[in-house]
Order: structure tokens, then C-alpha cells, then sequence
């Protein structure tokens, strides 16, 4: 039996392992149940929301609260698994704060892939790939998504673009130039990538071989030099406003 | 007479007190003449870059270097001082790093003039605005900009809608909804102000005033919930793209 489901906004929002069926009984790990237990306090009864990234949004209710763990109970679904729009994000790794706030962009503004790109003015040498994507997983929570971005793993550039997907856009905002990005993005459709280089750019060699691929389209994000967090953030931002789920969002 | 210029992209480029007139000596301040001296190396005789925020780009070179002071003597303009689009971005505070990040990005991204807005929801009682503007000066030496975009003193939302100057253009990028901004955009042209709200949103009652200006275009940022620091980048980035100079940069 199904019952009406109150406004969940304010609720916690979690993501947990799945599936999600209702009735089944759910017993979080300990940061999660800290986190509602201990931090936000819930008492059983209570509702809250969970994701698992397939199976879209359910209710869930506190069923048991300890000092170990949480217990919910699965009630209804509350939102649908979203439609996710084919779009990467490739990027060379940056310094610790900056590839953070990156990857927590990249969850907001619903990149499907995070392709973490090696190249020759690449100066992080060690990317904590989990850490990236407790940062995608918070962003999720916050941002009402029910997917996360799937995260790469790290590979050179060189390697990228030899197994490039056939018929998946490769869009190239390098320093070098290009037609203004929302212009050139006019009228395009299908899967796509966003291509974003290291503080210092792409060596002109790497530039020459991306320019190579038949699926390149190059643009400019403008007069002003951005640092490659920036550039991510909004080169994301102008695909979905344009191409993507933005452009039909009310 | 006028000396050739080499290619300076590589050179440090500075922010300094004005006006810069050709042969005239600067004297850096500490934490400048530490920059250029120690941690830079620079040695008497080399090049470098300054702007005032007003006249243009310049070359110098290194005069003299002790561990109190770097000396520069102007040599030529090496840019043009650039035009600035009319944008306003107003925000209401964050924490620290967040508004530390859309300063920056508010100086990357070319806004003329940063606002800090009071609103219900705001929860930084205190902003620390010479630091707000150091990262916008950091900002505008890597990215290329001759102009940092003006400081605003912090204000009321109610004031900021009360003195609202005739004929500018109130971008209101709210929750509550509105046309998808990259259609809603399209052919509007002339001064304008982003408005983005605090984590949490604006009151009912606040969106209500926003709305009842004249000047008001209330626009969608896309279906997920953005944090105000991503809305306030892509709203930036997207005005630049499609009315700004982004929209004719090559």
C-alpha cells in the first residue's frame, strides 16, 4: 500500500548502495549513519531521501537509530532516475583545491564523465580518485541529482585520442583560438566531450594532434585568459545552456 | 623613442598604483618587491608587466632590486587598456572560500562591478572586502585583464532594488524559475546585473521584489540545484558568451 508522500525538500539526501525497493530495510555505513544520526539528529520516524544512481530518488523513513548505525526503511519512490545528457569532461589534473571544486562542478552541471587527461604540462602526479569522488557524491546530494558522474580513469592524452569514440563531438577550448564557443555550438546535437588543458595549456604539439581529430571543434571562451577550473565550469555551463538539459529546462 | 618589445606572455604582470607614463620610476611596494625580487628572481634589466587598472598594459624593466624594495622603470604600452563589458554581478556573501573562488571568477570572467547583497538568508554577517579584492587583483594579474572589476560596499537587497538605475537590466537567476537564460538572452543587449541568492535562496517574499522591478528578467540556470558560487560562474560565463565579449571574440 503506497502512501502520500509530504514535501521532502528539506530532508537529508543521501547517497547509499543499492537497489531500492520498497519495503526493504536499508542499514547505512558508519559515516552515513554518524551524519544523520549524530549531526542531523534524526529520530525514528523521520524521513529523509536516498539515491543509489539507477534507481531514481526514494523516501525513506529512520527505523532505528544507534551509535553504530542508522536503519531506513525504504517507503516510496520520490523522484525519477534522471535522463542524463551524453556529455565528458576531460581535464588535466590540477592542484588539490582547484581539481576538487572541479569535479563538485562538473557533478552540479551534469557531465556524465569525468576523464582525468594526462599531458605534458601536467604537474600532479598522484590523483586521489577517491576523494574526487566523495566530491561528486556530496555534489549529488546537494545538487538533486540521482547520477554521478562515471569517474575515468586517469590516461594520456595521446591515448584519449586514439580511442576516441566515433560520432562523439570533441569540443577544444584552447588558448590558441577557435570560433566564439556559443556560436559554434549552434545547432550541434549528440554526445560530446569538453576538453579543458592544464594551467600553462597544451604544449603545441598536443594542440596539433587534437586539431587532427576529425570530431574536433574548436573554440574560444573568450578574450580573457581562464584558468582551467573556470574554463571547465563554464565551457560545462554554455554546452547544457545551449545542447544540453538546459536548453529545454523551465 | 620607443624601444621594440620582445614577447612578454611569459614576464610577470603585475598590478601597481598609477599613472604609468613612459620613464617613469616605480617603487614596489613590500609584498610586490618581495614577489618580483625573491620569489620571482628577477634581476635588474629584465622585463616585466604592470597596469593600474586604467592605463592600459606596460612594460618595465627591473631597475634595481634590494631586499626592501624592487625599483621599475616604465619602458612602453604593451596592451591597450581593455573595454569593459557593463555587467554587474550581485551576490549575496558566502563562506569564505566560496566567495573567495566567485571573486575571482567574477575578475576572470570580465564583470565590471561586484555587489555584495544583504538578503534574508545571508548568513555572513561579516565580509572582509580588502581580502575579496586582493583575489580579484591576483586574479586579473594571470588572466590578462587590465581593469578589476569595482567593489561595491555592501548593501540591503531592499536598497539595491530601491536605487535601481533606470534602463539595467536585472537578471534574476531565483529557484522559483523562469525562461531558460540562454533563450532568454538572446538579442537583449546594453547595461545589465546578474543577481544571485544565497545558499538556501531567496524568501518568497524577496523574489517578489526582485520580480516587481520593470528591468527584472527572471531566467532558469538548467533542472539540477545549482550552489550560488557555480550559478554565479555559468551565469557570468553565458552573458559574456551571448551578449558580452565573448559573443565577437575571436
Amino acid at each position: 500500500m503506497s502512501e502520500t508522500l509530504p514535501d521532502l525538500s528539506s530532508t537529508p539526501r543521501l547517497m547509499v548502495a543499492g537497489p531500492l525497493v520498497a519495503g526493504a530495510a536499508l542499514v547505512l555505513p558508519p559515516a552515513a549513519s554518524h551524519y544523520l544520526g549524530q549531526v542531523m539528529r534524526r529520530q525514528p520516524g523521520d524521513l529523509v531521501r536516498v539515491f543509489d544512481g539507477a534507481s531514481g530518488e526514494w523516501a525513506a523513513r529512520v527505523d532505528s537509530v544507534t551509535k553504530k548505525a542508522v536503519t531506513l526503511r525504504l517507503v516510496a519512490p520520490s523522484a525519477p532516475q534522471e535522463l542524463v545528457a551524453d556529455l565528458w569532461l576531460c581535464v588535466a589534473p590540477l592542484k588539490r583545491g582547484r581539481i576538487d571544486w572541479m569535479a563538485e562542478k562538473a557533478c552540479e552541471l551534469g557531465v556524465a564523465r569525468l576523464v582525468p587527461v594526462l599531458t605534458a604540462r601536467t604537474v600532479v602526479d598522484r590523483l586521489n580518485l577517491d576523494r574526487l569522488r566523495a566530491h561528486m557524491v556530496e555534489a549529488a546530494e546537494q545538487c538533486g541529482r540521482t547520477a554521478v558522474p562515471e569517474l575515468a580513469e586517469p590516461m594520456k592524452l595521446a591515448a584519449l585520442l586514439a580511442n576516441w569514440p566515433a560520432g562523439r563531438q570533441l569540443v577544444f577550448a584552447d588558448e590558441s583560438g577557435g570560433a566564439p564557443m556559443a556560436h559554434a555550438l549552434m545547432g550541434t546535437a549528440g554526445p560530446a566531450a569538453i576538453l579543458i588543458g592544464p594551467e600553462g595549456g597544451f604544449t603545441r604539439e598536443e594542440a596539433a594532434l587534437v586539431r587532427a581529430r576529425p570530431e574536433t571543434l574548436a573554440v574560444s571562451l573568450g578574450p580573457r585568459i581562464l584558468r582551467a577550473d573556470t574554463a571547465a565550469a563554464v565551457a560545462v555551463g554554455l554546452w547544457q545552456a545551449l545542447v544540453g538539459d538546459g536548453a529545454i529546462a523551465g
